[in-house]
């Protein structure tokens, strides 16, 4: 493991980082697929291509508590998460074919996934009114035809969806929208009919490759052996899907915002200004040592989220609360190491600027942190409410 | 003046916010110095052009307190002011020009300026280790020559450098960096020999037109008659331009955090969600009411200073805190802005996420929040360090 | 008006602050109605007592706008408002019987109350269910007899109760809990049958004279010149009270931050520590300018609210803003005070560890931080909701 | 271990906690050191007495990582810790003199301090300009005389100082105020000629029993064998205690934090407003889930630290990290509680006003949080320091 951590570090920094900053971040500018595969077969000879895939389909085959280490290493540089082909959407659906496909499925889609020969996209979000931040909102509809499904939706923010070699798509297959109902995931190549990938929406981060897109299903015809899983039981699938996602997102920015923070201490402690080095100034000191404890803290939530899930849980409230706060502390630490530097800091002579675009939508991503309040907050004073009415019988 | 905050706000709002809108807020796509001479003739059209400006000189010949709502109207869009002819730095140049010109500099610097005829620079921040948030650092010098003086150095950060017409530049005359010594305002056309406007930095703002510019001043030959006010006088005089500028940056900044704010409120207004709409639900609302709060104060805190400065003070704590509050509460607005709308909140669809690139750097450009707040602390302990020695006697 | 100011100013630092200081801040160790009465009598030696009554009841008749620097200066000590007789409740009493009594009741009660004669109470909060943050759960009753009204209901945290000459009381006189309806107020002296105080509540403020009591009414029998303005009216006679007494609050309650601030600024100008005076450090520097920033918005916004008030308006928004605004200011002021002092701040050799319990109930009193949001954001949002119904037409 | 968690709960809970809210968590009022024994006595009883304390003296010889539950559980209630004998200062001093004493020095003076038999203080705090916040400013002297030492100098804010046993003084052996120099450690009947206990200092806390005390020593003799552990060797003794006192004081607030949010949510799980109940309200659902993000972010850096300590090392950082975050995030928890309950919250009905006043020093005992943060961006710049000056080599 220590080895692993250790290549990693020295992949990312000295192998990803000066592409990263030649291209100031911009995966499209880098050359989108083409850099990725480059920086892939770069990582693979590195010995540290996929840490999270199973060991029989050429990854290391880690737990959530050892990928925080290695994620957290690979997100230093943006571009690192591609490289060693933990990126969403990718990762995460690497993590849910391998507990939830079948034999042929995997075969199918979770080897090349895993190998880097094909990226993939998860079809959930989609725009209002329909399932957002609410997933009983879900508006797009699998129909049952002889043979297969028919499915007819729109769906927006689908990361890396320019590209993709094939689309998870969640579809409501009972219930109507506004109820839980039951939702199904289908398996289908990109290049089935009906499937239509449209324009990129322009967001503040520019890092992931194959953009956020819109994506519209017309008819979209997919196979009985496209379901994952079993029919109705998406939801459930989102959980196992969900948990493991929030916590590697957060390994992988607390990385981005550990990079930023680097970046100003070792400015600060160079640069001159008002008769000292300006990282021996009190309000300096005092950004530092925030960075310091919105990093530990950070990474403390994340080390208890993941041995909740790698004992088996879903830790809904654990990578909730991590989430949360991490997606806050890392806006928080680039932000202050922006300040930190002043001019430059808000300059493209630093990574200062680019990395605050690129952390800033995580607040919003995986559930905004308004929904993760809620769902913490519905949990403890449920039980407050069922303990006061133990006591009142 | 209410009809003029009037005519401001519908021309802003019909006229300058489409072509913003249309361009995502980047002056440089949208033409540059083309569309802006074709929006100040709309703006002199509208009756709104040059509210600040001496009457004299075509302008309206308004005191602080009451450019603080014509401003605020017209940073409504980020191209108003600029439509306006009240954009940074022509508008701080008009105010010092009137302040300290002579006869002769007004008719060839000023008119021009004020009428839009030319845009100009203040050339004053420096790249370490020279002038940055400590003026004493001044490293740029003018030597006294027959019939003039010749100046040599490097500044960086020039706002509009890039198709200014002339540069008021801010030179060393006496003493050595890191004591204040004396320092000396030159007003120099941009086409003299030796002035050499170098790179655009790539900063995260880009509504400002000509850029922030690297600018070396190569054995640069200035007449005698260039010279602003009097030799030595630099620091005063800048202190005169200082206290205006950072309250009419709050002012324009103002009224690009009411324009997040009021495209947040308008959505979540209408925007359904967990059985309700967004803007009724509580954690909304609290974003909804520190922003309104954050906005009274901020506006508050101007009108005290404004007031401050038309009594003839130079009115520094006031500016310190009101520009030092504004700067971070006009963040902290357009940031819950985002927030409220979520995955839209982040794209281009909104302009949420532009305004967010164009307000950080107010927390850092015209002295940064930590060198506010330092003056403001030394001058409080100062005086009880005074108040002690007075009583110990 | 300076003169006022600084009449005050000097009264309250010279005669009143040593009294408080004595006694730790606690008025009934200092005597209650005893110290009371005695301080009244030096504050009309000094000529600054009563500065809100009408002239011809004694007072100086100050609007609200000339209120403020008085109130403030006043509230340097906690003793001072009683000391001036401008202490909650019987200074929003004296500002709403001036503007409802008719020429009888105004002999009877507000006559007694602008000369520091008598103490009243203002009952209007309730326990729950009843009226606290949300005034349509009224609880306690009117019912009409003959020659009269029978009151009976429960009321808590009635300031200043115990030893009040006389009470507002504030009953339901149509309508059912939970509905808005009707409500009454009556102007009841405290000797009649069925008035009942009850135990003082144990709150963590000490300086309010009479205690925040219970109160119960058991058939109180009032006759019908105890009507207070118009039956049915009292919703409407709370908010001509509300506005004005929210500001007030506000005005005395910047005073006891201000002198915390002061304390604490005086003491690290001398103390030394890590080779400077601890007020030289930046992290104590960048407290004392918060401080200084949070005195200046509170006021700022004040100002505004007290102006709107003069107007003649409600200023519901105004004063919801500067009110949360300025009791959460106040609080950090006062708690960023403790942490300079460190061990010092947090015990009785300083004011501040008292000041920090007597300001932290503000944030309660007078409608929580958080009801005031709800009620700023329904406005905007609502306004929103309106703006895009009538577009939609 | 989880046995012994679940005993120290119920016995927390049922048998301590009744008799904190009888008086009010004043343990003076309680009966002081009466009250201790016969706590202790039923802590015995219930097995759950001295967790800490090595097992030869009685105790349950947890390590750090299994005293965190256990000491949470018996900070639930503010007589909790010294119901278990855990309470500072006698905590530390046991976990120091487990440490650091010898044979002669155990039996005397840890024996009777394992055992609650006795009480203990630690001297090592001075009034300015002696060592506060700064230990080099150390101003107690030891002289060296035939047989032993002379101890003159003046301490205060000594914790538990009135009725201690012995205390272990801190005193200057070597180097003058302001160098670091060398102190030694003595161990001090209490009732050795010379050593005078003054007045208890009025702080905010009463929990805590004997005091924060002013305690002189005058020309105060002490035998060589009073020596605890080598002569000039005290400060490397009081990092031995300072890192684990640091933790075990964050463990038992947090239980305290965690008793006023569980009594804050009981409330508004229950209470009516706005039509519905008050924790189905967001922005009550926000302090709820912000209270169990601080709970948890507390818990996982303490867990952290305690790791650390654990595997042997000074773990000053992290305990730095954890001790200042948590400090921090208790006050807010303690804060946002009462907020939820209104005037209930700050009135003596429940426990969080009296909690508020406990934990507010904990952000100045045991470093204040500006230290901290002064310490932990020391190292973190001094780093990037050395690192610099390497790669310019």
């Amino acid at each position: 493991m220590v080895a692993l951590i250790e290549k990693t570090r020295d992949f990312t920094r000295n192998v990803v980082l000066p592409i990263e900053d030649e291209h100031a971040g911009d995966i499209a500018v880098a050359g989108g697929d083409a850099i990725r595969i480059e920086m892939q077969a770069a990582a693979k000879e590195a010995g540290v291509f996929a840490p999270h895939a199973p060991i029989e389909y050429g990854g290391h085959g880690l737990n959530m508590s050892d990928r925080a280490p290695v994620f957290e290493e690979a997100g230093y540089s943006l571009f690192g998460p591609t490289a060693l082909n933990i990126a969403a959407p990718d990762e995460g659906n690497v993590h849910m074919l391998a507990h939830v496909a079948n034999e042929a499925q995997k075969q199918q889609f979770l080897a090349p996934l895993a190998s880097g020969d094909m990226r993939s996209a998860f079809a959930m979000t989609e725009p209002a009114p329909g399932a957002g931040s609410d997933p009983s909102a879900l508006n797009t509809r699998a129909e049952k035809v002889p043979g297969g499904w028919k499915i007819n939706g729109k769906k927006w923010f689908i990361t890396g969806a320019d590209g993709a070699g094939f689309f998870i798509i969640m579809a409501r297959t009972s219930g109507e929208p506004g109820q839980r109902g039951g939702a199904t995931m289908f398996l289908t190549p990109t290049d089935t009919a009906g499937l239509i990938v449209g324009r990129h929406i322009d967001t503040l981060d520019k890092a992931m490759i194959g953009g956020h897109c819109e994506v519209t299903f017309e008819d979209l015809f997919v196979p009985d052996e496209a379901v994952l899983g079993e029919v109705d039981q998406g939801f459930a699938y989102a959980q196992v899907r969900l948990g493991p996602a929030r916590m590697t997102h957060v390994m992988r920015w607390l990385g981005a915002a550990r990079r930023g923070h680097d970046v100003a201490v070792a400015r600060v402690a160079e640069r001159e200004g008002f008769g000292s080095k300006l990282g021996d100034l009190g309000m300096i000191q005092k950004m530092v040592a925030d960075n310091e404890i919105d990093i530990a803290a950070s990474r403390a939530l994340l080390v208890q989220a993941c041995f909740e899930l790698d004992q088996g849980g879903h830790a809904s409230n654990a990578t909730s609360i991590a989430k949360t706060y991490a997606a806050e502390a890392i806006f928080r630490i680039v932000d202050r190491s922006i300040q930190m530097c002043g001019g430059m800091g808000v300059s493209g002579d630093l990574p200062l600027a680019r990395l605050s675009r690129e952390v800033r939508p995580f607040r919003v991503y995986d559930g905004p942190s308004e929904v993760h309040r809620w769902a913490i907050a519905k949990r403890v004073v449920g039980a407050a409410k069922r303990a006061a009415r133990e006591e009142s019988k």
